[in-house]
């Protein structure tokens, strides 16, 4: 099954795509897509709900989500291009939820940004309260999959302070969407093909088996450190071809557009325009 | 004026604090201290206001918070027992709200944990939605103080693969509380005493006139790089004092009492257990 999000910024409804990709109303069956529903989603006929007319906005396809926590350098060849040596463990960041805006909304830029930078990741959205959970059961706390652009302010982040937050939590650095996919609904999600486009040219190329930690035992891991909630997402790390990777490095400016892709969670379009 | 939540974890009512320190409750006036009510709170009397029966648990003083920002290394002679150099900007990391309790609930201990501590910090609660403010108009967007504990596991922060996420964001390292704090009745809150008692013995001595990076400065430096919410909370930084800066280092272990106090914000008392 596939759940989205849809509407004006604040006034998202759930929806669930039928089989021809049509969003169908889901408000009559669940008051959003948030908390103990992610748990127990809705195994309806979209078939059999309102057909959604237009073609509306589409936001984050969670509601109040908690927390938005990263693994950073968890693909080899992306630590390569990062100068870095792949990690022992999980390098584990958070990224302010204020950050967190739909799968095509506009990008901006902060004033005084000059190293923006892409970075398509596998989303995984927690079903589920996790706590000391073992590898072999991490999976069956995951509600879903969806896309992440973990939008990064190389400056901010690497040569301002020590930690990565600053340039990770920017608003609008977090597009999450467009769906939300269920694990039965998408195969083997360590094999997931993903791109990253700019202006057109492919700039990031990469599949979800090149992950150092995989999906199961990032969860694990998180889960011995702090409970996972329902509504919780994970960014799982990034395939090579960040701009900063690039000799010389290639950063955003206004008027770029990104698009993202993941094989079976859909597409990721975002136009970047500069903070007034 | 004084504010508080009263009840059981995730049941708690808005209350105000009388002439005499008694817990009025305040729920006939607003639903919740969170979100806009933030940005004016009620100005009434007390003590007309129904007083609160017995002695119940202290929550969290403010509800629904968004995200809770840390400002690392901001006393000079805390970051002189760290062995690290003062930062030439403000150093910042995240905790999860997840790991947010009450002031007096109690502080478990993670499985593997050997090396957790103690932070008493100053608290700002922001009333106001902030972005790209100014140092001079900063501290019109708070709604008031509180005291944070940013209860830290030093190895999972520093021996574990170089972000500070893992070792500040375990479950019960983030208590709040007892109070929020109306500036007007604070006075300077860049002279406030601070201290954290361990078992009865005082660990922690400082005064936030001893921040490296002052209150208002730290809002604006935020607010360039991310919108401050209504109810988003900066704990901001620890004075000298910490376990990690004893030779040899003084870490938490379970049947441990942490008290800690800053002038005009009252108290918090956390017992130690380990998870089990």
């Amino acid at each position: 099954m596939r759940f989205a999000r849809y509407g004006a910024a604040g006034e998202e409804r759930p929806a669930m795509l039928d089989a021809e990709g049509r969003l169908r109303d889901l408000s009559g069956v669940v008051p959003d897509l948030s908390g103990e529903v992610l748990g127990q989603l809705p195994k309806v006929n979209p078939e059999a709900l309102p057909l959604v007319e237009g073609t509306p906005r589409l936001g984050v396809p969670v509601a109040d989500i908690g927390k938005l926590v990263c693994i950073g350098l968890n693909f080899s060849d992306h630590a390569a291009e990062a100068g870095m040596q792949p990690p022992s463990e999980p390098i584990v960041f958070m990224k302010a939820t204020s950050a967190i805006c739909g799968p095509n909304d506009t990008v901006s830029l902060p004033r005084g940004s000059e190293k923006s930078d892409w970075e398509v990741e596998l989303g995984v959205v927690i079903g589920r309260r996790a706590k000391y959970v073992s590898e072999a059961e991490a999976l069956s706390y995951v509600a879903g999959y969806t896309i992440v652009n973990d939008v990064s302010e190389r400056a901010f982040q690497t040569e301002r302070g020590g930690q990565w937050t600053k340039g990770k939590s920017c608003d609008t650095f977090g597009p999450i969407g467009p769906w939300l996919v269920t694990p039965d609904a998408l195969g083997d999600v360590q094999d997931l093909d993903m791109s990253l486009d700019l202006n057109g040219t492919r700039m990031q190329t990469g599949n979800t088996r090149s992950m150092i930690f995989g999906v199961a035992e990032v969860i694990s891991y998180l889960s011995q450190m702090m409970t996972l909630h329902p509504g919780d997402v994970i960014a799982t790390g990034t395939p090579p071809g960040v701009g900063m990777g690039f000799k010389p490095p290639k950063y955003l400016k206004p008027g770029d557009v990104m698009e993202l892709e993941i094989a079976g969670l859909g597409r990721q379009r975002q136009e970047v325009v500069a903070d007034s």
